[in-house]
């Protein structure tokens, strides 16, 4: 995609008074209306607002929430990062600030800028640098994907306009407080940051989060090209058709042929393997004590562990979670437990839920069922369309690599059992008058799309399972083998990370 | 209230074995029956686990997550609290932890915990102790108020009990792990802290919020006691007729008799005030420096404030607004405009979505509208019950004397303009393309409760206007007036609060 240069040596951008005069109230009464057309669509608007100009952009800021309804705006600025901010993975604060469905968001300051001064200031090696610009793009694309329209909008101030600010605003007193020590460090360096904004914008625009470079001399000329640009964006959205997201669907056919392959994966899983109960408690209390240590030692280097448990209805998750927890202080360790999500996640991204529970430094949460419902339940039963179902083995991988890099421990649980063993445990637990609850028509349903499931399972496996966030397929026919084999497994995964 | 002391000196509470696995099975399925039946209803049931025996209370939580549904227990840990946490006033993590209507809250190791640890090590002068008692118990009182049933649960060791569990860990080393330093400190410090235990839950128990001691000794006798005291309770909630939140509905008698001297409230404002365009030009400039300059303080200092904004529709709020946010870095300010809640925030107290905004060290956060909308509108237009908004009042003194507490500025303003303004201010917006929007038909409704609304501001003026946290009444019928008094208000506000 070619790219225009940042900074093309004009000047020229200039709105006279009275077209600005004529323009505006017809300007603001498009972008009211847009907005609340915008309401009961169902996708958001993120414009990212970021630029060499930071007066330009507080003053844009000001300007957009008198010219549009601000009650529909959801406006973050993003600074110098919390410890709470740092204790997560970089985007963590971003996807906890995305519109929902119906909004529009303004972010402020967003990674692109602190990408920049990270750059600048040589923080990043070359290969840190290629990973984060590589999370930017697959984050746009999938935003994207899921309906959002992205708009980054880059406020450009050549050098010689920032030079006369600084020095009228030394001449006039009453403007010299607008002027930051930002924007001085900022002349000082320009000749030196501008390549590297212009390589961020060149390296991150793309069909579906282009940038637009405004210029900011004329303040005019900026308010008005600004206000267009979102506008337009804001109708277009609300032009296309089909929106993206409502072609969910059954389909028949299987989007990938190989399954024969895919049902390998789960036919290699020894079932056979079982544990008396004198070496089960043996083992257990031995594990039990050894995991108990090592989150000890987790929680004082600040390592945190994302543990997620997927299986076969009735294979024996919430036992093996309980075995977990009982041997970590409750300090140290959360529990998700993954229902069907509410009306406020369903507004967002389908991966917005788990983003948002990450961790902080030293802990363990364990998600029982996950983000991994979308490549199994919801692909199964329809609930997400093929195409939806079908990139999201991609996003989990840039999600979870997000996880790794940022220092934590990921472990990926599938419990299996053989169609006969659920048979035997739900025909056991409705005898049982305490774990009835636990048995529905659904569950029977479920099994009638058992060899869904398995090409499902298998497809997931073989598509996400990576060297550092990996499936571990635990043979769960027999209780005691399961919940020790997945007890070491986790103490394995604390441990090498623990020794670093 | 009568209350039995901690430690009766009898460790007689036990559970045959025999009995307790014959008793399981029914409590199992009645404890998931009830919070199957709660999932409906219009409260949700707080469970806060404390205790001298620490084992003991992650035992029962587990025991808990086993035998009822985990999806639908929220459980929270609180342990020492993060930076964020501190930035806040003390109960700002417990409001964000609270359970939504129709689920149970598992709260565990809560400020009760907290208090007697700070208690113990001498951390509270007597003042701010007797402080924070007195919001615990208003904190319990409007939680009950809104229906939530509240249930607090001691687990108690008895001394020798916890010597005899230390002792045998000694030996045992397969038990070892499960002790911690805080048990040995416990036994150490037993005859200290118990006092300090027994004062505390003495005098933060009521009859909506009552404290219950389980002897922790015996597990089978503890676990079923612990089971039954929430099966207990949330039956009990169920059973209440008609359930509190109901009861919404105008009432024609108004509660408070003297209306006439809360009339005097609005009154009183001398809507004559105005300012010239020059003077009002040199003014503005004077003090949005000055606001700006106090905001670096502020923020270098971790001063934070929040500024509340209501008033008559059409009074000016935004352009005030803007006038602030124009003199402050995008970094130190927030606006938050109050529309109608959300189904998840109506899900909860009405004071719960406020609560979560609450800024952290340093910032401005403003409310374009507020908590104050419990006893406008929706005390004139019925959507809140005489009860409701009666009791609004205190809660919201409380609300805001915490955040005073905190070190926080806290300034409400009250916009005022008269009845012929106002309507000329509709007409003239009718008249404007892009402000059109901002007048509706509700608008003009709204016009023929005014006088309704003169009382219920001057009774909430009357009502919540205190030293630390007053009301400011602003003459608004000039805008170049309102807006210079408005940052003259803040400028104040923040230098006394500088200056100490």
């Amino acid at each position: 995609m070619a790219f225009p240069k940042l900074d093309p040596g004009q000047t020229d951008k200039k709105l006279p008074k009275d077209e600005y005069a004529s323009a505006v109230p017809r300007m603001r009464v498009d972008l009211i209306n847009a907005q609340y057309d915008l309401q009961s669509a169902d996708f958001s608007v993120l414009v990212n607002l970021v630029g060499d100009d930071r007066q330009g952009c507080e003053d844009v800021v000001d300007l957009l929430h008198e010219w549009m309804d601000g009650r529909y705006i959801g406006t973050h600025y993003f600074g110098d990062p919390s410890e709470e901010v740092q204790e997560r993975p970089y985007f963590w604060r971003y996807w906890r600030a995305l519109p929902p469905r119906g909004r529009v968001g303004l972010f402020f300051g967003d990674f692109a800028w602190s990408l920049i001064e990270s750059r600048f200031k040589d923080e990043f090696d070359e290969k840190s640098y290629e990973l984060r610009l590589d999370h930017v793009r697959k984050l746009y694309a999938e935003l994207a994907a899921d309906g959002m329209v992205i708009l980054n909008l880059w406020l450009h101030l050549p050098k010689a306009e920032l030079k006369k600010r600084l020095k009228k605003a030394k001449k006039k007193p009453a403007d010299e407080w607008r002027v930051h020590d930002v924007d001085r460090d900022m002349l000082s360096d320009y000749d030196r940051i501008l390549p590297i904004c212009e390589e961020m914008v060149r390296r991150t625009t793309s069909d579906s989060s282009p940038w637009h470079i405004v210029e900011s001399t004329d303040e005019r000329y900026r308010n008005l090209t600004v206000a267009k640009l979102i506008l337009d964006a804001i109708e277009n959205g609300l032009n296309r058709k089909p929106p993206p997201r409502k072609t969910a669907g059954k389909s028949a056919s299987a989007p990938v042929a190989d399954t024969d392959f895919r049902r390998d994966v789960l036919g290699s899983v020894d079932l056979s393997r079982s544990l008396e109960k004198d070496d089960y408690k043996k083992k257990l209390e031995r594990y039990q004590r050894k995991i108990h240590k090592l989150s000890l030692q987790a929680a004082k280097k600040g390592v945190s562990s994302v543990l997620v448990f997927e299986g076969w209805d009735a294979a024996g998750k919430g036992g093996i979670i309980r075995r977990i927890t009982a041997a970590i202080s409750a300090r140290d360790v959360r529990v998700v437990p993954i229902a069907s999500p509410t009306e406020e996640e369903l507004a967002h991204h389908y991966l917005w839920r788990f983003w948002r529970q990450l961790p902080p430094a030293g802990r363990m949460l364990i998600f029982d069922r996950s983000w991994y419902g979308r490549v199994l339940v919801e692909r199964v039963e329809g609930f997400a369309s093929d195409d939806e179902w079908s990139r999201a083995y991609d996003e989990i991988v840039d999600f979870e690599s997000q996880l790794v890099e940022h220092g934590m421990l990921v472990r990926k649980f599938w419990l299996h059992i053989d169609a006969d063993e659920q048979l035997a445990r739900f025909k056991s637990r409705e005898q049982t008058p305490y774990k009835k609850y636990k048995i529905t028509d659904d569950d029977y349903r479920n099994r009638d799309r058992w060899d869904d499931y398995v090409v499902a399972v298998g497809e997931m496996v073989a598509r996400t399972s990576t060297e550092q966030a990996p499936w571990i397929l635990v043979p769960a026919n027999n209780k005691p083998w399961a919940r020790v084999a997945v007890l070491k497994e986790v103490c394995k995964g604390l441990e090498s990370l623990l020794e670093r």
